[in-house]
């Protein structure tokens, strides 16, 4: 007999969550054919919830990457002035981030593993990142920050600046070398300072034209 | 009888160059006792030419990264306005690293592998480029840049809005996102808007004072 969609999604659910469980204790990546062992259920029950390791992971990221989904909205929800919602759009994934990565690096580390060699399955929840980042983008720019710019320019060199804040990878390698301070500032340096004027004076264009006319 | 201190420069210099076409024709990474076989000598030569696998990948490190080193030094001692050279100094590594990376991704790749499982070992060029930028920071606050930072902050802040631009497995994962329009823009935003004055915006102290009081 074929259980309900409504069953499905629970299942899912709590052998996610049970997979999480056991890359924690055993800090090690769990295969597709151990989740089904460890999940109590036959194999053909089993591949009903999940299709293959693919749909495994899917199921896993949803789970890991919940939290950051949530402030994300809350934050573009929020009446906000659009440098203070620039920064706790960055601000409150890196804590979550950070939280993990102290209460356990290793598991931290394992799970950094697991996603950037599934890179493709979580590039979905990074396309929704930017595209609530380009929200508050157009936000800025209707108060005249940015000027000039496309948004898929701006949207480009921010990631770029604050790169550092979205990688988990990064508090693998810099650590407490990562705070808000510093993302605070670098989120002010941005709003003051990226335009389209801004390029000129590094590539040094006039002086070269001076020099040559 | 004992080879002189040259023959060794120049043995350590022959195998580690050896090594780094070994790793591009094989497509993997070259244990020390490879490289003793594959360098002609017998094993008690080669261990007076390399202590061990660390000593050998300074060597093979040391030659990598001498157009690094290079560019670096001339960019220092280039009469350039701070924030032009700026520019060069991460411009010109960059360019060394993509054209490398396009001529050969798959080695390029394999020798970033091999740089971070020894990153130990390669910290003695990142210290000596920190060192470096902060010559060019001190040189740009002179100017009036930077105005009410520490070295020190500075140097962090601008490594990690640079940051895809130094590391190179940046290139592996954003490629042609990378790009020297992108890079003179954000030296630029530094340049505009990085002081100490930055960050209270963004973290809306004054908003928070102003609704509590």
């Amino acid at each position: 007999m074929p259980l309900s969609e409504e069953t499905r999604k629970k299942e899912r659910k709590r052998i996610a969550t049970m997979v999480i469980d056991l890359v924690k204790e055993r800090g090690s990546e769990i295969s597709f054919a151990t989740a089904q062992t460890e999940s109590g259920l036959s194999r053909s029950r089993f591949e009903w919830v999940f299709a293959d390791y693919d749909d495994l992971f899917d199921a896993v990221a949803g789970i890991w990457l919940a939290p950051h989904m949530e402030v994300m909205e809350k934050v573009l929800d929020a009446d906000l002035p659009p440098i203070r919602k620039m920064y706790e759009f960055f601000r409150k994934r890196f804590v979550i981030s950070r939280d993990r990565w102290r209460a356990d690096p290793h598991n931290f580390t394992m799970i950094c593993e697991m996603g950037a060699a599934n890179f493709e399955r979580v590039r979905s929840y990074v396309d929704l990142a930017d595209h609530y980042l380009c929200e508050i983008i157009v936000q800025a720019q209707a108060e005249g920050y940015f000027a000039g710019l496309e948004i898929d320019e701006t949207l480009s060199l921010i990631n770029q600046m604050l790169a550092n804040y979205t990688i988990p990878d990064a508090l693998i390698y810099l650590g407490d070398k990562l705070n808000e301070e510093k993302l605070a500032r670098i989120v002010d340096t941005i709003f003051i300072g990226l335009s389209k004027e801004a390029g000129d004076e590094a590539k040094g264009l006039n002086t070269i034209r001076v020099a040559t006319s």
